[in-house]
C-alpha cells in the first residue's frame, strides 16, 4: 500500500498496492502540481518571457519527493487550495534569481486543473491497460465457449438456451465500449491557463504579446491538448472523465454481477480462480473479485453525479463547485483502477464449467424449449392446437415431473414425427455463434 | 399541455405544451411501441417471413389513436411490461390473418427497447432545434459585447477585469460540447432485437436462414442504427444518452447560473427579456427562465446516475435495472427539452447593460487592475518596494475611499509615469477579444 | 389509471391505478392547493381578518374539479409556479366581493409548500396502509416458518443453516423501521407562512396584530402542524420526507432482492404468488412483484439526493432549488407507494416451498455444518487436528462427491462419538428461533 | 495532517489537521476494530465462555500502535476485508494460550460493522461540538441583528424587507434540526453480532446457552446499542447516518450559501472573518470558508444516496452492497466534520455590516416597500386605483430615478396623509421580531 497520506487504505481492498493507487495519490497529486509549474516557466522561457536558467532551475526543482505534502495539505485551508502554499515553497526552493518566473501571470486555477488532467492521464495508463486484460480474456472465453449451450436467464428465469460464447462476447463488447470512451476523454484532456480570470491578461501584462500561443506552448510542455478556451468554469473535460468513468464501472459490473450470480452456490456455472477464503468455513470460496467490482459499480455513478453538477460553475471562477471536483474524480479514478484490476484478474482465471451449464438446461424438464417447439408445431398441428397442447404438457412436466420431450413422444398426433432435434436445448441456441464471431472481430 | 396521461402538468412550468411534452407522452410512447412492432412485421416481410398483406395490416393498425394507454397501462402491471397487453390489442386489431405476424418471434423488451430509442430520437430533435437557437443567441451577444468589460469574479469576489463577449462565447463553448455529444449520441441510437434471450432463436425456428440479416431490415425499417449484438443488457446507448443529456442540462445550467448572478438586483448586469411578474410586487422582475434552467440542472445528475447504475443488469434480461431506466430517461429528456427551451427564450431576449457592466469595474477603487499594475510597477520599483506600494494604498481605497489611480498619482516616485493606460481597467482585459474571436470561429 | 394529466402511465406499471397515484396526480395536487387557499381564508375569517362570507364562498369554490389543470400549468410558465395562475382563476371564480381576500397577504410559495405537505400526508396513509399489509404477512411467514431451516448464504455461497423464519422476520423489522420513520415524518409536516420574505409582514400590513396567530390558525385549518419559523428556504420537511421515503424504498428492495434470489429457477425455494406470464414461454413464472419494487430501490436514493441537495436553498427563496423539489418529491411519493403495494400483494401472496430449503441444506455435501463441527471436534482431537481434518475431508468431499458425515463416520479417531446431531444442518440453527420470537414481540 | 494511509490529503482543504480527520483515518479504525476484537473477548469471559485471561491479554494487544495498516489494506484483497488479515496478526499477538479465544465465533462483518459504528460516534462527537458552536454564534448574532433590517430576495430580486436577526435565527434552526437528527441517530449506533450467517450459532457451538445475553454483554462493552437482531443486511443504523449526515451537510449549506451571495462584492452585507488571501490581488479577500462548506453540501448528497442504495442488501451477506458502504460512509463524515469546522470559525468570526444592509433597501426607489403601501392605500384609494397608481409609480422611479416616496409626496389625492412610517423600509419587517424572538428560545 501507498504510505501516501490520501492514499486508500483499509477501506479499500483491492486498490492498496495498484498502480492507479499510486497515480492518484499525494505524491502524485504533488509531482503533478509540479510538473504544472515547470510546464510553465519552460512555456514562458520558450517564448522569451524568462530566462532559460529559471526553467532549468523550476523544472529540477519540481520534485515531490523535496516538498512536505502534509504541510502543504494544512497550509491550504487558508487560501482554499494547495497550489497557494506550493507556490511559496517551490518559490523559495528555487532560490531568488528564479523565484519571480515561479507561478508567473498564472493563477491557482491554471496549475491545479493542469495537474488533474495530468493525474487522470497518467491513472488512465493503467487502467486502459487492465481493460486491455479483461478484454483478451474474454475473447479467449468467448471464443472457447462459441459452441457451450447454457440457460439464458430472464427475470432470474430459464427462459431459451443461449450460449457462454455468446454471454461473453457480450461482456466484452461493453468493455471495449468502455476502452473507447475512455481512450477518447483521455486523448482530449486539455492544459488550463487563463490567468485570474481567464483573459491571459497577467500574461500579457508580462510581456506576452500573443498570450495564446503561450497557451499552445504550456500545453506542448504538459503533453496534454491545447484548449480553444481557458475552461475554469467549462468543465467539458471533467464531465467528460465522469462519464466516461462511471460507464466503465457500469460495464464491469455487468460482468460481476452475472459472474456473483453464475457462481452461486445451487449454480455453480462459473468459479473465480481465487476465490477468497473463509478461515471458519473451509468449504467457502468467495467470490470476492466480483464483489469489488460491483461495489465500484455501485459507487461510481453518484460521484459521476456529482461531477455533472459541477458544471454549474457561476462567475469565472465559482465558490464550491470547483472545490467538489476534486476528491470524486481522484474516488472516480480509484474506484475504477481497482475495478478494472479485479476484472482482469478475475476474468483471467474464470473456470467455466461447461457440463453444469449444460446440465442445467434440463431443470425445467425440457420446458426452456417451449417457445422452439410452439414454431415447430404450429404447421403440424395449427397453431391454436399446438398452443393447447404446450400448456397442457408444460403442466404436466411439473405435476409428473417428467421430460416435455417424453411427454411429447406419446402424443399419437405426433407420432411418426422426428422430435429429436427441435427438444435439444443445446440445438436451440439459434445465430448464438454467429452473433459470437461477429463481436469477435470488433477490436 | 397534453392531455397525454403521463404528460408534465402543473408541476413542470416550463415543460407543458413543449415539443419535447409531445414528443415524450405516453401517446408518443405508444405510437414508438406500435411503430417498432410494425417495422418488424414489414422487416419479416422483407425477406418472405411473412405476407406482404400482414405488414400492410400491421402498418395501417399501428395507429396510437386506435389504442387505449390507459387500459394499458393498468394491463402493464401483470407482465411488469405495456408490451404485453399492446400486443394482445394489435393482434385482436389485424385480425386473425395477420394476427400470427404481430411480434413474431420477438420478446418485450425488443419493441420496448427500439420504441424507447425512437422517442429519444424524436425527443432529441427539438432540442438540438433549441440548442440551436441557444448558440446562435450566444454568437450573437459574444460578438456584440467581444470589447464590453466588465468585472471577472472569482469566488464571489471582483478579481480582473474581462468582457461579456467572452463570457457569452464560453457559454457557447459548452452549448456547442452539448450539441456535438448529443448528436453523436443521437445519430448512434440502435434498434433492439434479440427474441427471449439474445440468440434471434425464435425468428431462426420461424424460418429465418440468416437471422442478423433479419435484424438490418428491422434497423432499417425504424430508421435506427443496426447493433452489433442485442443489447438487452449491454446498455451503451441508454448510457450514452444519460451522459449526453446530463451534460447538456449542466451546460446551460451554467448559463443559467451566470445570469442569476448579474441579474442580481445589486447588480443589474443582465436582466430576462420577459422576466416573471409578481402582483404583489409590481417592481420584481423575476429570472423565470434561468430558474427554471437550473432546477432541470440540479435535477439531471441524479437521474444519470441511476441510468448509468443500470448497466449493472444481470443475465439475459434483469429484474429491476431495465425497469429502473423507464422513466428516467423519460424524465431526463423532458428537463432537458424543458431547459432548452427555456434557455432559447433565455438568451434570445437577454437585456444586457453595458453601461453598469462598466461602472461596477471601478466598484472595488481601482484595485480590480492590481494584479496589472504589480507587473508593472515591478521593474520601475523594484519587486518588493512595487508590492509593497500596492499594499499600502490598496488599505488606504479601503479606509480613505479614495481610488488606487488617485493614490498613485500622488506618490513622489512615480512622477512623470504615465499611469493612464495601466489604471483603466477597460484597457485590462487582456485577450478577451482574441480568444472570443478565436470561440466564434467553431461552427 | 388515472386520467390525470401527469399521472402515471405506460412507463409505471404497479402503480396505474393505485391510491397513491390518485394521489399524487396534478387533479390532487391542484384540489391540495385549493385546499391551501381556502384555509387561509377561513384561518383569516377565524381571526377577524376576513368576512365569513368570503371565507364560506372560497371554501365553496375550491374544488379541483371547477379549474383547468392543463390551462394552469401552461400559464404557470410566466412566474414559474401554478399558484399565480390558479390565484387569478380562484379569484374570478368567487367574484368581486370575496375576490380581495383570496390569497390575502400570501406569497405563491407558501400555498404551494402547503399544498406539497397535504400531498404528502394524503399520499402517505395508502402508503403506510400497505406498510401494514406487509409487516401483517411476514409476520405470519416468521412465525409460520419459526423453525425451517434453509441455506445461510454470504457473498452468494452457502455460509450456515438459517430459517425462513428469522429472514421474514428481518425483512419485518426493516418494515416497521420504515413505517416508525415515515409516520414521525408525517406527523410533524407543516403548513407554510411567511409573505413575500418570511416575516408575514403582509398580514400585518392587511391587519393582522399577531401574525404568528394566524400561522397557528392556518395550520388547524390545513390539519398540518404549526411551522416554528416561515421555511421557505428551511427545508427539513422537504428532507425529512426524502430520507424516510428512500428509507423505505431500501426496506422494501431488501425483501424484494432476497425473493428474486431465492425464486431462481435453481433455487425455487420461494415463488410469487402471481407471477406474471410470457405468452411464448409457458413455463415462465416471472417474479414482476419483486421486479418492479426493486426498481422502485434503485431509483429512490438519487431522487432523495435530489432533495438533501435542495437544502442549499440561497436568500428568502431560491431561483431553483425549491423549483427542483416538486418533480422529485412526487416521484419518490409514487415509488414508494407503488412498491408498497406491489409488496403487500407479493408477501401476502408468497409461496414457500419449505422442502427445496431443507433440500439444499445438503448441496454442500454436509460442508453447511463445518464451523459447528470445527467448535464440537476441537475439544476431542485438538485445535490443529481438527482443522486439519476438516480440511482434508472437505476436499474429499468435493473430489469423492460423498458426504461430510459419511467420511467422518469412517475416521477411526472419531470412533464411538455421535455425530447425528452435531451434522444435521437443521439442527445448527443457533439462536434463530429466540431471536425470531424476540423480533415479533415489536409491534 | 495525519500522517495516516488514508488520511484527508492535498484534496481536502479544511480537513487536514482537523478532529474528525484523525477519528476517521485508518489508525482510527484500525483502533475500532481492534477495540471491537476486545469487547467480543471481555463480553465471552463476562459470561464465563472465555478465561478472563485472554481477556485482557487480547485488550492489552489491542492497541494500533502494535499493528501495520498498510500491510493489513494489502493483504485485505484476498478475503475481501481487512478483519481476515487483522485477526491472524492479533491472534499471534497475543499468544497461543489467548488465540483461540480472538474472533471466537464471530464473523467479519460482525467486528467491521461494530468498528464502523465506533468511529461514526467517536467522529461525531467533534461534529456534534462544532454543530455546537454554529449554533451559539448564530444565536448571538440573531439576537445582535434582531432589529437590523435588511433587502429580503427571492429569485435573485429584492422582495420585501426582512432582518438579518430573522436570516440568522433560521440558519440556526436548521442547524438544531441537524444536531436533533445526528444525536439521535447517534444515540441509537447498535453493536453488531450475529456470526455467519446472524444466528448466533457458532457462539452456541462454544457453549453460549443464551447467545442473545453474550450480544448483550457486547454491546455493553463497546458502549453501543444491543440490536434487537444482527443487522447484517439490515441496514438501518448506516441508512440513518446517511440521512442525519445529509442533512447536516444542506442544513450548513444553506447558510454558506447565503453567506456567499450576502459577500459579493456588489453586496457587502457580511464577510468571512479571515477570509482567505491572494497575493496577485491584494484586494481580495476569498470567501473561502463557506466555499468549502457548500463544496461539501454539494457532494454529501450522492454519497448518502449510495448509502440508501446498499440498503439493497440480498442473502445473509451481500456481494458488494456492504463493500461499497465503506469509504462513503467515511467521506461523509469526513466532509460533515470538516464542514461543521469551516461553519464554526465561520459564524464565530462573521462580520456584518448593517449599514450597508440598510443602505440596500433603497437601492428600488423605495419598491421594496410596494406591497406595503399597496395594502395602506387600498382602503384610502379603493383597490384598482391604488394597484393603478402604485404601477405608475414604479415605472416612474425607473424612469425618472426618483424615489417612490418623493413620487407619492406629489400625488393630490394623498395630500394631508403622512406616509412617513408605511414608505419606511426599515419598519417594514412585520413580524421578524417576534419571529426571531421565538426560534431562539429553541435550545
Amino acid at each position: 500500500m501507498s504510505a501516501d497520506p490520501s492514499g486508500p487504505g483499509l477501506l479499500a481492498p483491492g486498490l492498496a498496492g495498484s498502480p492507479v493507487a499510486a497515480a492518484t495519490g499525494d505524491t502524485a497529486q504533488l509531482q503533478a502540481l509540479l510538473d504544472a509549474e515547470a510546464a510553465l516557466t519552460r512555456a514562458q522561457a520558450a517564448l522569451g518571457l524568462a530566462p532559460a536558467e529559471a526553467a532549468a532551475a523550476v523544472t529540477g526543482a519540481a520534485d515531490a519527493g523535496r516538498f512536505d505534502a502534509a504541510s502543504l495539505a494544512l497550509r491550504a485551508r487558508a487560501a482554499g487550495n494547495p497550489v497557494v502554499p506550493l507556490v511559496a515553497d517551490l518559490t523559495e526552493a528555487v532560490g531568488p534569481e528564479s523565484g519571480p518566473y515561479v507561478h508567473r501571470g498564472a493563477t491557482s486555477q491554471d496549475i491545479m486543473d493542469t495537474a488533474t488532467m495530468l493525474v487522470a492521464v497518467r491513472a488512465l495508463g493503467p487502467v486502459l491497460a487492465d481493460l486491455g486484460r479483461v478484454e483478451r480474456a474474454l475473447a479467449r472465453l468467448a471464443a472457447a465457449h462459441r459452441d457451450t449451450p447454457m440457460p439464458g436467464r430472464t427475470l432470474t428465469q430459464h427462459a431459451v438456451p443461449t450460449t457462454f460464447g455468446l454471454k461473453a462476447a457480450g461482456w466484452r463488447s461493453l468493455v471495449l465500449d468502455a476502452r473507447d470512451r475512455v481512450t477518447a476523454v483521455r486523448d482530449a484532456l486539455p492544459a488550463q491557463l487563463g490567468g485570474a480570470a481567464g483573459t491571459l491578461a497577467a500574461f500579457e501584462a508580462y510581456g506576452a504579446e500573443d498570450p495564446p500561443a503561450l497557451t499552445a506552448a504550456f500545453a506542448r510542455e504538459t503533453g496534454l491538448r491545447e484548449p480553444a478556451l481557458p475552461w475554469h468554469t467549462l468543465r467539458t473535460p471533467v464531465a467528460d472523465l465522469a462519464g466516461a468513468l462511471a460507464f466503465t464501472a457500469g460495464a464491469l459490473g455487468k460482468t460481476a454481477a452475472d459472474v456473483l450470480t453464475l457462481t452461486r452456490t445451487e449454480i455453480g456455472e462459473v468459479a473465480e480462480g481465487g476465490g477468497g477464503t473463509s478461515s471458519a468455513m473451509p468449504h467457502k470460496a468467495n467470490p470476492v473479485g466480483s464483489t469489488l467490482v460491483l461495489a465500484a459499480a455501485r459507487r461510481a455513478p453518484q460521484l459521476a453525479a456529482t461531477l455533472y453538477g459541477a458544471l454549474v460553475a457561476e462567475d469565472e471562477r465559482p465558490a464550491g463547485a470547483w472545490h467538489a471536483e476534486w476528491e470524486p474524480l481522484r474516488d472516480l479514478l480509484r474506484l475504477v483502477g481497482g475495478a478494472a484490476g479485479c476484472a482482469a484478474d478475475l476474468t483471467e482465471n474464470l473456470r467455466v464449467d461447461a457440463d453444469a451449464m449444460r446440465e442445467h438446461l434440463f431443470l425445467t424438464h425440457g420446458l426452456i424449449v417451449s417457445e422452439r417447439l410452439s414454431a415447430f408445431l404450429a404447421p403440424l398441428l395449427g397453431r391454436a392446437r399446438a398452443r393447447a397442447l404446450l400448456s397442457e404438457l408444460a403442466a404436466r412436466t411439473r405435476t409428473e415431473g417428467r421430460s416435455l420431450t417424453d411427454l411429447l413422444a406419446e402424443q399419437p398426433e405426433l407420432s411418426g414425427v422426428d422430435l429429436t432435434e427441435v427438444t435439444d436445448p443445446a440445438r436451440a441456441t439459434g445465430a448464438a455463434g454467429t452473433l459470437t464471431d461477429r463481436a469477435l472481430e470488433r477490436r
